[in-house]
């Protein structure tokens, strides 16, 4: 292109400055980065957007089936929170859902939907190129992952009747637990989002992206669908340090997630007994208690590396590729 | 190449077995079809490995720091384990490696090796392709995320310093909880090369394979590094029935995990209490919980993607797309 995107950018930019959405009267659009920048910005929201997706429909079976309660009881719950911390347009829009009546039936319409989750693609690159990119974002993963085990609906059905039992009734009193519930989505959405930036760091260094980090978080503030109250205090975070490594380590942030840790630890744990599934909640969890985690058990997973495969370790003591000749090994 | 893959295989047929490891006098080598089929099944094994690889990991964190149990402790159990209906090669390697001192300091081995787990692709091949196929593999997705999350040190090594209180000690005692803990590596292994499996299944109709899965098994109850006692049993579920959608559907293999599930639950839900992160025995747990859920709460996510995006949802009374003007939509 003629002077390039950037140039090209300047252009526009009055235009799409006039047309985009505000917040706090800045306009939410912004010339990112060169190449394919933009593009890579936006399909990462849309893998955040799987990920917040795939949680709030996981506080929706705990609390269909695990609580019993009513569409109309969750739309109260959905609207409560997104009248206060959890606002989010994701939020809203579910609560609007529960809403819905059916014309034609009167039923709600929600129930009236087939559980299949189609999908564009756009989770699925997020989650391809995070792993390219050795940048972990179980969330998002596991909400693809999640996708593709609801389009298996005739196996489900068949494995069902072989498999009766699911879904345990929660023994928790339903308001304590739904109070437990709003802090656990919270802090895992907060999760999610830090993965997602962090994948957005490591691919700007190796795609040559130079993203300014506080740029994405303030123009996701408004007019995208995972706008949320909470991209305020990461485009401050981001804005106070421009290199900070994983929103888990603004000070802010990672308050806000560690003060509701107890409540997603007994969330994810009342999924787990009530053979509700909540895998993105559950890998929200496992990214926040492994990146704080000083050591992990991948010293044995090293270990076998070099036993099958002599692919050599790396030690504690001493800088170098180490290999052993270990007892029995095979040398596969 | 000339007469094509099967013929070249055919010519070399003979040298192939001889040299291949056997098992019940069968040798572990077969063609498996035409074009990258070889290539592509070697692929999934070796995602798989990771899977299997990263549950031994969490089993090992949980011992280690959930029970403060010592290496020689560790090495007794993963041998016990080796004997009986664990067998597997890398429980086996696993038990030697618990076994090796470093012939310099005279310590543990394994205590040596830094946490870093390396890789060369292929359980991220593995993923990335079942994310293509839609085919959910989630225990191998956690896996590959996990070894990406070891290779950020430096990052955990700063988070540990600002969240402190990492991995509490399990309350149970240890005996019991180390039998459970068994019971819940060997349904989670089952529930992982169901995992690869249903991947092969899916692989060979788009790819046109033709793979035969019982054949698979065959060969990779020997020479190879998931080689198990469990291959045995999965070669019998895909001789009986060649088109088994998924080995929990197989009345022995199904049975083997529902009858551990309890124990499942626990250990994942110990390990969510003790800040022990367990992700691909959590992952393991939600497939099987919603590939046996007839139901799942991905209307929801229809619901929503038609609400932002109208993307269409189908209903559960009607063939067909279906579209809402949903409240307040904004069409974006």
């Amino acid at each position: 292109m003629p002077g390039g995107p950037r140039e090209a950018y300047e252009r526009v930019r009055t235009i799409l400055e006039e047309s985009a959405a505000h917040v706090d009267g800045d306009p939410c659009v912004a010339y990112l980065g060169p190449g394919s920048a933009g593009h890579y910005v936006k399909m990462v929201h849309n893998g955040i957007e799987y990920g917040i997706m795939q949680l709030i429909s996981e506080t929706y079976d705990l609390m269909k089936r695990g609580l019993g309660m009513t569409d109309e009881q969750m739309r109260s719950v959905y609207s409560e929170w997104n009248a206060a911390e959890l606002d989010a347009y994701l939020i809203e829009i579910t609560a609007n859902i529960f809403g819905a009546s059916d014309q034609e039936t009167g039923k709600r319409l929600l129930d009236e939907i087939l559980d299949e989750a189609k999908q564009k693609g756009t989770g699925k690159w997020t989650s391809q190129d995070a792993m390219e990119l050795q940048a972990p974002v179980p969330t998002i993963d596991a909400a693809v992952s999640m996708r593709d085990m609801s389009a298996l609906k005739g196996e489900r059905e068949d494995a069902a009747k072989v498999f009766p039992n699911v879904a345990k009734k929660l023994g928790d009193e339903a308001s304590s637990f739904v109070a437990g519930l709003r802090d656990a989505l919270y802090a895992s959405m907060i999760i999610t989002y830090a993965q997602g930036m962090a994948q957005l760091a490591m691919a700007s260094k190796a795609y040559g992206y130079d993203l300014k980090l506080e740029d994405v978080a303030r123009i996701w503030r408004g007019g995208c669908i995972i706008r949320s109250a909470l991209l305020e205090p990461m485009r401050s975070a981001f804005g106070a340090r421009p290199d900070l490594p994983n929103l888990l380590m603004d000070e802010h942030l990672g308050r806000e997630v560690s003060d509701r840790l107890a409540d997603l630890r007994r969330v994810v744990a009342s999924g787990v007994q009530a053979a509700i599934a909540v895998p993105a909640m559950s890998a929200s969890l496992a990214y926040f208690d492994s990146y704080r985690s000083a050591w992990l058990p991948a010293n044995l997973i090293q270990a076998q590396r070099d036993y099958f495969g002599a692919h050599t370790y790396e030690r504690v003591d001493e800088k170098g590729d180490f290999h052993t000749e270990w007892q029995g090994s095979s040398g596969e």
